[in-house]
């Protein structure tokens, strides 16, 4: 069960806490950065308080970016086998049938989660939404090819169609009530 | 008059030369954004196609990502008055009714523009497909209290949001035929 979505107009006469209450969850575990997008509003579109908060991500420094990624959970990982995802990414990687796999998609998910967290130092990130699992699987092979620092900014794209997701169930413009 | 959109296996089975010619005009006078995503194909959907475009505009050091935005025109500038604009931006910016305004109008986007260009180093830039001649001008002094390193960032983003709108012109998934 979701709240009822706020209006923009809502949103731009909160205080920073409210703000920050409503829409941190956006970035998993990662307040800071409806923290730091709160001096932008007003927002005059969904869409652009998206682009105001992906604005934000992007113009943090590299160490903020990178505990940003790291802040994500592996797919298919111990967090969801053990319960313990925050509710986005619970709901999210169900929504891909994440929560649905033979054993031996388990054990592919686990071998790749280790070799591309290896290669990057954060954990594989995709928007499951807009994935299913085949299209999921094979992403990682293609994304382990890339460099280091394009795939960081693969990775923060992700991150942004995520909280695009996000913040579409919790707001809503307001000329189209 | 646009010409049939290529299906997504289209655009896959394309050599370098083919992918760049239709999909270069993506980002303004900037075909290196394309040049450079063509080995991470094959792309699975539209929206990862659009993702991978805009890893590659976000992983280019600095000094291209400045060339990129300084390849935009001014809005309601002079380019637009001679009809020298490239044919993608003479449509967004009638679009947004930017074809359509007062002299009084005109003068004020000059002077914003002026300040904005003198501020920052390159050009306001807005997705004129996603704003209307109101909230553009409303844009302008928020934007202007920005940081330049945050104003760059958000910059790229509005670049992106024309990239996707220029791309879904040309492209269709597969699935969704």
């Amino acid at each position: 069960m979701q709240p009822p979505r706020v209006t923009l107009a809502e949103v731009n006469a909160m205080d920073q806490v409210a703000f920050v209450s409503l829409l941190g969850p956006c970035f998993e575990h990662s307040p800071w950065v409806a923290a730091e997008t709160f001096d932008q509003r007003p927002f005059d579109t969904c869409q652009d308080l998206h682009q105001q908060l992906v604005a934000t991500m992007l113009s943090a420094d590299h160490e903020q970016q990178l505990a940003l990624l790291r802040a994500h959970p592996d797919l298919v990982g111990r967090l969801a086998r053990e319960g313990r995802l925050t509710e986005h990414s619970a709901r999210e990687q169900a929504a891909a049938g994440l929560d649905q796999l033979t054993a031996a998609d388990i054990e592919q998910f686990e071998r790749y989660n280790q070799v591309y967290r290896e290669r990057f130092g954060f954990p594989f990130i995709i928007c499951a939404r807009e994935n299913r699992r085949d299209a999921i699987l094979s992403a990682f092979p293609r994304r382990l090819r890339n460099t280091p620092d394009r795939e960081l900014h693969g990775a923060l794209q992700e991150v942004a169609r995520i909280a695009w997701w996000r913040l579409i169930e919790k707001v809503r413009d307001d000329k189209h009530a």
